[in-house]
């Protein structure tokens, strides 16, 4: 398998289909920011509920404010939470408070700042028409209606509605579940020291975030050595569990390459892909579960999620996908003949300009990036000022 | 207190500006993706930590493999994680892998594709110079370099760059902790049935997502009764937690205000700011936490978050400021005037929509909108087509 990243791509869409058709799950409505309604939801009740007041005031029958000022005797009081008022609004006025139901008769509300109150008698200054400073029930929704349409990528506005007609839980697309498993026997775990020869596991803890800041709910982060039996029981607990599996490392030419060794026996295809950093890829479907295998070096992992991984995760989770933009770079460069780059880029004053080399070790300068500069296979080389794609990371 | 959005905004801010100096805090570097690194973090070691190889090959002395093909003994195997080979290399060569220590006397790498291989001798190919496919140590990071400076929004690539330097635990900015209480004596929650003249309480969740959606922890949320005993308490618990209070309703011209009853007599400022929706609002600095409070229809208060709260929750957590657009309006309107308008809008093919009426109870309405309309306090009408400022939600 050699191919290019188009074609690479378009197998792994192929391959994580399943993605973009995970089951509902039922969550708390609190739980709920961020997640993907599953299904229309219809309000199950009329918004208002019930006619009611939209300001502190006086609730009176519009026809006996015509001429102002004129003086009402005051029946009653209605507040906010109160089932209503036993007094009839007939020629008279009733103190009402904002959101409290209008009494019978009543038909349009006078604001306290329009009145002045002497002993049980209310004088108003200026007449309101029918219907003023009502809330009509219903008028905000009726019950039945729309509220929310399946496929809303669920924020605080959706929330709040929803919680207004006593929505408690909601049912939404389940994340997608992934597993990362790295491998090389050269791995060490943060917090042990190093003996000679061994490095910090970093793309764990890499892509377990770049999984989580992409919709994903990361299942389990294991580490392997190169030992072919413990990867395989360690791709055998995260297959039970995910449906998504990423490896990194272990794919490549080497003597010890356990992902290879293990995953092409079971139909991975493993070859090298035309890009840089990140060339050499792996693709196995296992038990119906998606296996990417990136390579081990970390900014190859980190390219290898950002240009396979994250469209496919963000499109299932509902987030707005990533647009690449194009920007003027800074300097002259060069790029390697039938390999599409992906160089690590900082944009500054609306220009690109390059943070790191090309070497695939380079982890400290990805840091430094907020952009992949993208350069086709076919580029060679490029002059400063001219406009180049880059993917905000 | 009458005062326009800009002074009100004003005196929010300046109540609000200890959330800009929260401490540090120490969290798992696995915790740390969307937090604000509190100081520089510096390399505590070189990366690479030892000269290897960027290749699967064989390590020479570059001398040795001037003219090819060349044929050299194999003198032994140095793989991934190894402490290095016990061999010298003087005119052989040494068996490599990604990432394995490179061995004394060696100072190029032949990658295994340039190689044949008979009994323990290999045949090569293809020539290199001196430092080809060798990763010196400390040419990413040397010791005591700036990984990560403070104030960096901490992403995958952040942590990645952490984990390869062996950090366990970062030190990070304090999010605003921020309590949540809901006034008003018709508010039942979901779940329980409603009586006469009872709603459900839609602003402590469309409140406390809203503060999570930008930045702040929520360290409680509250329901309270137009009772000042309940509600004193409430606060009081409150006020123990959070570094800021948000209390929805009990603010206007009603008889039972709860929230500027208790507020006011503390030095709270109440009054009217001339907006639509949300013009009731009210501020109090107690025991030097701050109290915002907002008025208690949903949309007045989901408003008032945005206009007042956003802006400095975001700031204080480091994420991107929400940024004005100027769109056109699809349709003629009018506007009342001395108030700055938000009307809840809605932008299709960069054209900008009203999707509700300006009622502050129509919380089905917001839920359609993405973006606020903010029309000036000075603008009455406004002819379709015309540029207005939007936010987006």
């Amino acid at each position: 398998m050699a191919s290019s990243v188009a074609e690479h791509r378009h197998a792994v869409t192929h391959m994580l289909r399943a993605l973009d058709a995970l089951p509902a799950e039922t969550v708390p409505l609190r739980d709920a920011r961020g997640r993907l309604l599953a299904a229309d939801l219809l309000s199950p009740l009329d918004l208002p509920l019930f006619r009611n007041s939209q300001m502190d005031g006086f609730a009176v029958d519009a026809g006996s404010v015509e001429s102002t000022p004129v003086t009402l005797s005051i029946a009653g009081t209605v507040a906010a939470g109160d089932a209503g008022s036993t007094a009839h609004v007939a020629g008279t006025a009733v103190r009402i408070m904002t959101g409290a139901p209008i009494p019978d008769g009543a038909d349009a509300i006078v604001p306290v700042e329009d009145t002045t109150v002497a002993d049980d008698r209310v004088t108003i200054d200026r007449g309101r028409t029918v219907g003023e400073f009502v809330r009509e029930a219903g008028s905000d929704v009726v019950a039945g209606e729309l509220l929310v349409a399946a496929g809303t990528l669920l924020a605080a506005r959706h929330i709040a509605v929803l919680a207004a007609v006593g929505v408690e839980t909601v049912s939404v697309r389940r994340r997608p579940r992934a597993a990362v498993i790295t491998t090389g026997a050269e791995l060490v775990p943060a917090g042990q020291p190093l003996s000679p020869g061994q490095i910090y596991d970093s793309n764990g803890i890499a892509l377990a975030t770049s999984l989580e800041a992409n919709g994903a709910e990361v299942v389990s982060v294991a580490r392997s050595s190169d030992d072919v039996t413990q990867f395989r029981r360690l791709l055998d607990d995260a297959l039970a569990n995910a449906d998504l599996v990423i490896t990194s490392g272990g794919v490549s030419m080497g003597d010890f390459e356990v992902v290879k060794e293990t995953l092409q026996p079971l139909g991975g295809q493993f070859g090298h892909v035309g890009m840089q950093p990140g060339g050499p890829q792996g693709l196995t479907m296992v038990n119906d579960v998606p296996v990417l295998s990136f390579p081990g070096n970390p900014v190859s992992t980190l390219v290898s999620f950002e240009v396979f991984a994250r469209p496919l995760l963000r499109k299932a989770a509902g987030l707005p996908a990533v647009v690449a933009a194009d920007l003027p770079i800074t300097r002259d460069l060069t790029s390697v003949p039938n390999r599409r780059q992906f160089l690590r880029g900082r944009v500054r004053d609306g220009q690109v300009d390059i943070v790191s080399g090309p070497g695939s070790h380079l982890v400290a300068g990805m840091a430094l990036a907020d952009v992949l500069i993208d350069l086709s296979a076919e580029t060679t080389t490029v002059s400063a000022g001219t406009h180049v794609q880059v993917w905000a990371l």
